[in-house]
């Protein structure tokens, strides 16, 4: 899989920046505001950087992993989500509602039959990945699908000149998914890198850290030493399919000069993984918030990424997105909209 | 100036919280918009907490103490900025058009003359304080037709159904108020109140440290004790009309039950003087950004506040409160829009 990615263009950067420094408010004083409005005038290689269609994606699927009992919720609970996003009550339905953000559902491995629903995409990979603590949650056929069909809906999004693009997940167990990609990825102790999820106690949390250990060792060389996993390799032994899903719809949004809206924990993991396979993805991603999910912290520290918001969320969805997307539109709309000095004949600093 | 604030009644505080927990989502997983929900429901005591018709007030005023050269900018930008406002070009017109909050422009105090400007509330005390380095910045009179006239200001957009009110701020030289007022008020030593403001330089910022120690000096007792200023006195001797205003708002806001939307540095030090004249007024603050200028973060904490946003803007106006609104949209929708757990037939937590 080759995903081309340019690498963002500089050239735009003086202009950019002499247009910021001309509206009327001090230098700076916009703070993140300014950053986010040069960061996509590069994007779009534009003086005027445009918000057309923004498109939250959900990426659900199911997780081999629930059979360790590594999650408080049941497994069943992803598809009773699914369902729940499609009749419009979740988080995630209210937030992009209230913000103007469509919304898609994408059925990425569901243990569950959803028939006949035209507001989901099915891109089922299967029924759930395996436990990882057995056997490799995918086959390297399953995580190539997975990649291909994420980047197959980041594709269709950028033909319908979305110029922005936020992805969100659910699904039981995928925090687990999640710690061990960033244990390898970040070389972080994997006990820095498993949080308590959807709400674990501290029992429950010390079961999971073991589980994960446990499946961590499966993969070890027979003489214990540490293997080194390629991306492609870890997302098949770890999973899941929607993380391999916002994997590939995150470099293809990319590839697409979307600007691309990084939720919490699970995106993130997603992005670590896309990382590696063109670093580039980095220039057109928007960090949304800190999670309160362990781990996250350092997943973006290890990114050089500074969120938008840290509101203490940990719910997934795309909900940090979604609450996100306005400080972003505000970015626009300053650099659109504001009067210079000049336009408004406002004085400029003393000589 | 008597406000008559409500304690907030905490009578409905376990059945809001049996609301939020009922949603479909871990308990907590939606952070400070949880706290956000609660907040709204016991300050309009009801499960179903609504915002209508937000209102973002700026409040405009000179400062004699621009004649000691503390700011970057001229006197000028003040009216200059006024003007901007009412024709829609700066920072607060955008953000505000942005969420669909309506700007209201009020003259507290500005040195120039605006000759039949509808949208413009004209509640001019004065062209500006005096110089509170030579005498108060105003007198008791002034002071108390400020707090007044702010008061008035909000009890009429309370009778227009609002039920969220932001305040912003205009006026070279505020920040030189601000720093003083918080300094004797959160008992602060001044060189940790004085910031840059609108963008001194290290010189700059020195020369209004010594600026502002000399003002301190002036009240001081003919022994240099310390003296014990009250609120009123403070406002009196270091203005400025739009503080004194904003402080008048603020309170007449709480005492109709509004939800307060607290912008930045100079918001937070009118409300430092508001929690004085009645403490219940924080009950009803929302306290949307931590702003850039140094100060503000110890204020912030000073009152035990946590802030929605911290996107290192340092522009007054009203702006935090206009980036921060849809996050308090967004609790509001959720509380009202989410579908709970039997509503959805989701599972919840394993027993």
């Amino acid at each position: 899989m080759d995903f081309r990615i340019a690498r963002l263009s500089r050239d735009l950067e003086p202009a950019l920046k002499e247009k910021i420094g001309q509206k009327t408010k001090p230098i700076g004083a916009l703070g993140v505001l300014e950053s986010l409005a040069l960061q996509m005038g590069l994007i779009q290689n534009t003086l005027t950087p445009r918000l057309h269609n923004p498109v939250i994606v959900v990426f659900a699927a199911d997780h081999g992993i629930t059979d360790e009992n590594i999650s408080p919720y049941p497994r069943a609970v992803t598809a009773q989500m699914v369902r729940n996003f499609l009749s419009g009550g979740a988080a995630i339905n209210v937030l992009a509602r209230q913000t103007g953000i469509a919304l898609k559902i994408v059925d990425a491995g569901v243990d569950d039959d959803f028939f006949h629903v035209d507001a989901l995409i099915d891109a089922k990979v299967a029924r759930g990945t395996r436990n990882f603590v057995l056997e490799p949650a995918m086959t390297a056929s399953e995580c190539e699908q997975a990649i291909a069909k994420g980047a197959g809906i980041a594709e269709e999004i950028a033909r319908s000149e979305s110029t922005v693009i936020g992805f969100g997940d659910m699904g039981i167990g995928n925090t687990s998914s999640a710690a061990i990609l960033m244990s390898f990825l970040c070389n972080a102790p994997l006990e820095h890198c498993v949080g308590s999820g959807s709400g674990l106690d501290a029992p429950g949390l010390k079961h999971k850290v073991a589980v994960l250990e446990q499946a961590v060792r499966r993969v070890r060389l027979p003489d214990r030493a540490a293997v080194h996993l390629g991306p492609l390799e870890l997302l098949q032994e770890f999973g899941g399919f929607e993380i391999a899903m916002i994997c590939g719809a995150m470099l293809q949004a990319a590839a697409h000069r979307l600007i691309v809206l990084v939720d919490g924990f699970i995106a993130t993991a997603a992005l670590l993984v896309a990382t590696r396979l063109n670093e580039h993805v980095l220039d057109y991603c928007v960090f949304s918030h800190r999670s309160e999910e362990r781990g996250h912290r350092s997943m973006l520290e290890y990114l050089g990424a500074e969120p938008l918001l840290d509101l203490r969320l940990r719910l997934g969805e795309g909900t940090g997105a979604a609450l996100a997307y306005p400080i972003v539109a505000a970015a626009v709309a300053f650099m659109n909209d504001m009067a210079s000095f000049a336009d408004a004949g406002v004085s400029g600093k003393k000589a």
